[in-house]
């Protein structure tokens, strides 16, 4: 009998958890240069929540179950539900803007495929209380800088970015009416990711006339911002939200990222709670799923019950990430290792056990990461557990420590040896 | 409409989630300085997995749903079964003493108590592969390595050790029978837990010989090892034991944390699968619920499907240990804070914003953490939001940028200004 994990699921070996940690660590350091604070909520929420705001693709998608009192819970497969909760309860004592970040565990009820698994984590930044493309820069400026900040360049990754407010105005100018634009979102949401014909087939049943859809299908091969109004007449709102995508790239090139930013109108983002800015970051060939995405949602906190508040936001998960990484060999193993000893001891005769057990209390109290063998046995063996152990010196236990309290410290990268009073061991390993 | 979390869990907002990393960030470093190597498991496992072997307590509290072909699954209500299982799975690949910790986080689906929450994290250390009281007095260091490097003492909390060896041995030799140990244990688990009139019901109804009752009574109130032979005869396998807690208890003093520790026979555990060494960590006037626990647990890898291989460890949750350092007074708001910036950039006239903007992406890239105000404002207003934002330096773009492309950098915390090229600012931050 082998018990196993759930299918879907990743055991975390050591060597797993150093890549794992490797990932999270970049993207809390990112996050903390870029002046966003860590937040957290629970593990699971009352199932209604999630059911609230976020389209029927992702209330089939949860893991839910009940408590003790029949109520309906369900392990969160998104961060923005429990950010809108949690910010609209303390609305009025939060300064504003508000800069989170959190790198929620979440879970999602799906078939696992490539780089889609059923458990994940996902690194989640938001600005909340800035109306200016000025905050949406930010998030990417954020985001971008994690990616390069790990070696990808603008040969590896591009953002593609978008903006709803000006799709859904040119929509309404072409002739779509706006109880449909939802409709056309999730339909144009899935063009690329379908057969070509499939997505003419729904493209017709969606959309009846014919000049409509010949536009609608003009404007989506749309491949720069000022190509627009050549298709489209602007109205005010679709002509400000051309403006608003400008100043966008404008502040991109500014803070030197526009290198890793192209316009791209068939970003759309499926969720529908989206109102301005929407963008996708994918990797060159497009060979994989987004790396990551968001953009702005100023209606979400007023949907769960606050106040209308301006929000933008990103989130990444782990596992698309970690598959591109590996392509393109950024995942460097002397950088994620598990094994970070800064010595290990090892002891030449059985009389001194007591004294590598009293020496590695020490050293761990002063802070040095320390190990030794449970036994004695032959240098070499322990030699060998200390290189195993990735120690950067091994601490000599032996004769000299019997003849005049001296340990011998073996630098385990060049082999050099220096014998050193035991009173100034600490001194000598700091 | 309010959305509320779910009764039990906690959101963690910065100030809650520094506090959680801060403590969070101690358990790691002191598990890594003493040798232990992290690793994770999935949020939810197989049901059957947590029925195998955790007691009928357990077992109940369990958040339980199914997948979407009828499996049964559960969130992880404790980490030793994932261990467990993740160590048979590789059990021949892994290099021995398997040295291992981790950070989960849990659910129980109990009632919310002061201390015990429904959702909470738990520190996890363990040992395998070492036959040796040795593993059991590193496991204990290193508990009492983490509790003493954040300021306890041992004014404040003491480790009660016993051994379930050394008891079960005592208890068939008084006339308890092979097959009542499990029920003896879990009464003697809850005296002190219970009214007093409470346990001597239950174990009358328990053990109904007098005599035998009598001496378990008189074993129970030993204070000291060398006692024990007064009251039972040893046999071998008493003697081993009681040999073996002396040879620990040497250890600890060796390893200088005699002062943390004492021998207390009443200590149990409630989970049947202890075999050895058995150890809780209270604080010293025993108010609170136990801060940890653990021990060693010979059987349970093989319980598992694996082979019969010792194993020893630890666990801590976050609950009670944030209640004791709160009491204690040992949380350092200094310490423990969610915002950290280096340097917060004031912009006094709007056609600075754009080299705001890209001053800021240049301090980032370079590591530097660094936020800015969204739009231009009275300086004294952005002065209160880089104090407001803990920032440590205040960078100022005013006319001396448009005058001869310099900064003032205002340090926080003295006051005091200087004026430096806009060139030299990375390096003067550094």
């Amino acid at each position: 009998m082998k018990l196993q994990p759930v299918k879907g699921t990743r055991d975390f070996y050591p060597p797993q958890m150093a890549l794992r940690n490797w990932i999270i660590d970049g993207w809390k350091k990112a996050s903390l240069r870029n002046g966003f604070e860590e937040y957290d909520g629970p593990i699971f929420e009352y199932l209604k929540m999630f059911q609230l705001k976020s389209g029927d693709e992702i209330a089939q998608q949860l893991f839910s179950m009940q408590d003790r009192g029949g109520r309906d819970l369900a392990i969160r497969p998104e961060m923005t539900p429990t950010l809108a909760r949690m910010v609209n309860q303390r609305i009025n004592a939060l300064p504003k803007p508000i800069k989170w970040f959190s790198v929620p565990r979440l879970c999602r009820a799906e078939r696992p495929q490539k780089g889609r698994l059923r458990e994940f984590f996902q690194w989640n930044i938001d600005i909340i209380g800035i109306d200016d493309v000025l905050a949406d820069a930010q998030i990417i400026f954020c985001a971008v800088d994690y990616l390069s900040s790990i070696g990808l360049t603008p040969k590896d990754i591009t953002t593609r970015i978008s903006s709803r407010k000006m799709l859904a105005a040119l929509l309404k100018n072409i002739g779509i009416e706006q109880d449909q634009l939802n409709a056309v979102y999730v339909l144009l949401d899935k063009r690329g990711k379908i057969p070509p014909e499939v997505f003419e087939k729904m493209t017709d049943e969606l959309i009846e006339d014919n000049s409509i859809k010949r536009k609608v299908i003009d404007l989506m091969a749309v491949t720069k911002l000022e190509q627009i109004p050549e298709i489209v007449d602007l109205n005010d709102q679709a002509a400000q939200a051309l403006d608003e995508l400008k100043k966008l790239f404008s502040i991109l090139e500014i803070m030197k990222i526009d290198q890793f930013c192209k316009f791209d109108i068939s970003v759309v983002r499926g969720l529908a709670y989206y109102t301005g800015v929407v963008f996708e970051i994918y990797d060159q060939a497009a060979s994989l799923r987004a790396i990551g995405g968001g953009g702005r949602y100023d209606n979400l906190l007023k949907d769960f019950g606050g106040p209308a508040i301006p929000a933008t936001g990103f989130g990444m998960g782990d596992c698309v990430l970690e598959i591109l990484l590996e392509e393109k060999g950024l995942l460097d193993p002397a950088k994620i290792t598990s094994k970070t000893l800064d010595c290990f001891i090892a002891t030449l005769d059985d009389k001194l056990m007591n004294n590598a057990l009293s020496i590695s209390s020490d050293l761990r109290r002063a802070g040095i990461k320390c190990d030794l063998s449970y036994k004695t046995s032959a240098l070499g063996k322990q030699l060998k557990a200390a290189s195993d152990s990735n120690a950067a010196k091994c601490i000599i236990l032996g004769r000299e420590f019997i003849d005049s309290n001296q340990v011998i410290i073996k630098d385990m990268s060049t082999g050099d040896q220096e014998t050193v009073k035991i009173k100034d061991l600490i001194a000598s390993l700091k």
